[in-house]
């Protein structure tokens, strides 16, 4: 065994100059690049876990050589790069890290869905050599931007007459032009100017495309010129304050200043996000002229300040399904004044913009092959379906996976237990391997499912009876509680050994609210193949998205029955792809017209209402038998 | 001669249920009923001074008997009224006042100009019966509204796809669908729906017309529905306060504060005129769906919070010539968040939307007469033309007219001398007879015509020699002193018979401004015959507007050479021509269409570029002899 020295060059440090330079050495040829860099503490983010799929750990080898697993060469991907997860380090390595900026994990994006985009986004910029008017050709300065931009050579046919300008566009352009620059760069959509910049500032066009979900608002920052990702952040929905599901926050929504306050709230949330953002770039907020928002129908809704009472009451029908593109003014979001903001669409009352955005985040509308798109948030949205047809429907889903609800949850941050392995003892992991504070979505699961494995519940989800219990391997047995209430609860970290002083557990209660949820989901699935007629044999791919599918522990959930047993090999967790779908939209006017496709064209299966859909149901509370 | 007694029913007082009744007796049947009425105390506005030109003493008899100066019966117009001024009691009289609301002097609207609108408002209201979504039939509210629309058979061929809501109708129409109503009015434009209001509110849409000028904002509130003005009402510009003229303003505008300053009084001025009409008419802001600004060029600049200093240098060009239509908040306007503002087109730098207002007002545009329009504010500007060409110029006019720029100036308000006369001695007439303050435009041209005629300046404009002046009847010679300046000056009031304590006078530069003034629109007058190829006799009608131009003494303007001595006959005051254009293109979407037609056919003509004019210029500073 020999020791490899591997230099890892780092230039995606978001605006920053500096090119960190960091050198490990590591004593092992048989681990990947990936492990072996982990190991040495190299963060490389892999959103699949090394599964190859993710594409995220894309790695420039500067010089040495790399091999397969089994020490042949290899030929990097498109002649430039390798996925990190997929080689071995056969010598000394000088490489470089993916130029991609970092992002937060609640706003990853899955490039290899931003790949194929034409980058056609919805306003660009131009430069234009203005003519000044004179004394003998009089026009006015409005007039002097329309004949140049009418011959500004983009290949477009630029009537002149038909270009109007934003009343902001003549204030800046008003003053731009006293100083009788040479250049003006001018902000333009099809048919309007927005903004005029005196000298050449194309190359600084950016655009944040917003995900707001019922729990998490995130914001990716896209450089419109490049086509690229510059920085994504999130934060908590601060609605949540309000209620943790959509329909508590109709509620809460149902006076008018309860409407002005959730409007208001997640408002100053996206500008929060605008200004982690654009701090992280260093760019100004001025430099942000367009907006992609994807949110359930609930969130674009109250983001409106529009009231979504209407969602909640029979027929369940939305104010709005589209909305023509406005100016920041209309929420009050402090970008550039000239901005233009785009709402995606929704498809019905419970299946928003944020479905639509994943859909064409991972292109279901334009493969042929037969998928299951599943996106877990707060609310759980399934897809089935590929471009001949999409059917969609929605189940109340994320509270539980996004620890609410359940009595021990928590979000997953930090002292949060995301894994457990249950043997003859109980073991958790932790986020940040702080002291436990609480249980996340992932944990549940997992718990859940070792619960099945060693005998702890039964399939139908109850606890074991005393004598089986206490035929159980080591300790496990005097786990088992029984609280005052009579609901008997599986601790899972003692008082003593939690940062709270209290029993982390799982209670009969807690494994219920799961069994919900899963049952929901796979009823779902099932009654969209019924609809669509195909089996589990014909889903080509099922696409697991949503901020809790990434750190979702697959085995588990097929384990469980929540993910649909169509092969393991099938399954793709697809990280944020409404957050990708956002982005994509934001870079492309033909990625815009593919969302109002879908949201006319997909057909809504409001699964309450399926005759079958009760006793499907209840059939499906099972876990599944011989996990 | 016999006692007539004649009772007035006046139903025009706004916003009053109350009908006033009023009797008088009057002694003659040799005065016209306007005179017989006025000397009776009860006013009757007759812009034109009893000419029969205006239109606006309309009355109708309910019973009795009204005769012609020689006594003969005469048939009503139209088979209905009879103008006031023109008829004489022939025995005791019922009548009726025209049901044309008061308007305030500065609002006035010529009515005969509005006779002839086809009612289009850019704007109206529709009444729907909604057809609630269902399960089986679960579109969205604003497709209900859209399906709605396209079956309101009002003959358009709506597509509802074509049609975009905006977002603050959409939060209304979600409250108002939520109380299930089965009626619901909707606000749109042609491609637009504004706002959303529960139940039948057709019958109540209204809009402002406004007539910024740079001394008087005039609002004139406008029944949309009727195509009837209600009432009106006119402020002081405020921007006054930073300078009499545009060039002044445009200099205070020069700093970023200097603008919002200036655009940001003019806005308030606009709101408290919208207030005060909104009380007059018992009306609510909301209530108002519609405005229409026209003001000259920097005026609108200004409103816009363009900075209009482009406009005074060279080439003198304008930011904008048209607006897009734009919602209220654009610039702070307290109305129906919904409404829209349309801005009427400028025709170039110094030739402003007021201009284009006016001709469409009087209909320049439509005429085949040789027009010669004189619209005198505190700007001049001079259309000459017809249907077929038009050409336009401007001249810095008005602030000798209005009162400023003369050592005793004032604007026409209480104790200004609107009148004088002069014989062995001088008699002067105030505006409500108060004790004299200062002279307004009016009172000086009047006064330079009495100079002319008695010979107290001679028609190069100077005062007379001491030797001439010791010759003229009366004391007036002792009326001319010198002041300590070495200046001349006639005093028209003394100090202890003014209400200031101090002589009220007419100085040689004050003579030499009016001159300045005179021969500019003279001369711009002729310039534009020459270009035209016409002469004096050519011109059909002479239409001398604005607020000045209805106190005008027309002898005494043409008398001093201020309107051309094309015939007495043919000149007609037509009052505030702009406001009247602007509560026409508030009424009509064809009108629109012709302020468009009219801002880009106009031929501008720049005066001080043009050949020539230095010399005419100067040859029309006298005043024409044997007045």
């Amino acid at each position: 065994m020999k020791n490899i020295k591997i230099s890892v060059i780092d230039t995606s440090v978001v605006g920053s100059e500096v090119t960190e330079v960091t050198e490990v050495t590591v004593a092992s040829t048989h681990e990947t690049l990936l492990s072996s860099l982990s190991g040495a503490g190299i963060m490389i983010e892999a959103t699949c876990g090394g599964q190859g799929s993710c594409g995220k750990c894309k790695i420039w080898v500067l010089s040495g050589q790399v091999v397969d697993r089994e020490g042949n060469t290899v030929e990097p991907v498109d002649g430039e790069w390798y996925l990190a997860c997929q080689v071995y380090p056969a010598e000394d390595l000088v490489i470089e890290q993916t130029k991609q900026a970092k992002v937060s994990s609640k706003g990853e994006i899955s490039d290899r869905f931003l790949e194929y985009i034409d980058l056609l986004p919805p306003i660009k910029k131009v430069l234009i050599k203005p003519v000044y008017p004179t004394l003998e050709n009089n026009y006015s300065l409005q007039e002097m931007i329309r004949r140049a931009i009418s011959g500004d050579g983009d290949g477009e046919a630029d009537q002149p007459e038909d270009i109007s300008i934003d009343i902001s566009a003549l204030q800046e352009l008003a003053q731009v032009a006293l100083k009788k620059v040479d250049e003006i760069t001018i902000v333009r959509s099809s048919s309007q100017i927005l903004a005029s910049e005196a000298g050449d500032s194309v190359a600084s066009l950016y655009g944040v495309a917003f995900d707001i979900g019922s729990t998490t608002v995130a914001g990716i920052l896209v450089d419109l010129n490049q086509g690229k990702v510059i920085a994504a952040a999130a934060e908590t929905n601060p609605q949540a304050a309000y209620g943790a599901d959509v329909i508590s926050r109709i509620k809460a929504a149902k006076t008018e200043d309860g409407l002005k306050t959730l409007s208001s709230v997640v408002r100053q949330c996206l500008n929060d996000l605008v200004n982690k953002l654009c701090e992280a770039a260093g760019i100004s907020n001025r430099d942000i002229y367009l907006v992609t928002v994807a949110g359930n129908s609930t969130m674009e809704h109250l983001l409106m300040g529009v009231s979504p009472a209407y969602l909640a009451i029979s027929p369940y029908v939305p104010v709005f399904n589209e909305l023509p593109w406005f100016p920041p003014s209309g929420i009050g979001l402090d970008i550039n004044c000239g901005a233009r903001i785009i709402v995606l669409p929704n498809i019905a009352s419970f299946v928003g913009a944020d479905t639509v955005a994943a859909m064409v985040g991972v292109d279901q509308d334009l493969t042929s092959k037969m998928t299951l798109l599943i996106d877990l948030g707060t609310n759980g949205e399934i897809v089935l379906g590929n471009k001949d047809k999409m059917l969609v429907c929605s189940t109340a889903a994320g509270p539980a996976f996004e620890g609410a609800q359940l009595s021990s949850g928590m979000r997953a941050a930090n002292g949060a237990i995301d894994d457990v392995t249950i043997t003859d003892n109980v073991y958790v992991h932790t986020i940040k391997d702080e002291l436990p504070r609480g249980i996340c979505g992932s944990g549940v699961i997992k718990a859940i499912a070792e619960f099945v494995k060693v005998g702890v519940i039964t399939t139908s989800g109850r606890f074991v009876s005393d004598d089986k219990m206490a035929l159980l391997p080591g300790s496990l047995g005097k786990r088992l509680k029984v609280q005052d209430s009579g609901q008997k609860e599986f601790v899972l970290v003692r008082a003593e050994e939690s940062a709270t002083g209290k029993d982390i557990s799982i209670t009969q209660g807690d494994i219920r609210e799961i069994q919900l949820v899963k049952s929901s989901i796979f009823t779902g699935v099932e009654i969209l193949m019924e609809q669509l007629g195909i089996t589990f044999a014909e889903i080509e791919q099922v696409l697991v998205a949503g901020a809790f599918g990434n750190n979702l522990d697959l085995d588990s959930a097929l384990a469980i029955g929540l993910v649909p047993s169509a092969g393991r090999s099938k399954i793709i967790p697809v990280g944020n792809a409404a957050g990708t779908g956002a982005v994509k939209a934001i870079l492309s006017v033909r990625v815009l017209e593919r969302c109002r496709t879908i949201a006319s064209k997909a057909e809504f299966i409001e699964l309450a209402n399926h005759p079958g859909f009760q006793k499907k149901f209840i059939s499906n509370l099972a876990f599944p038998e011989g996990i």
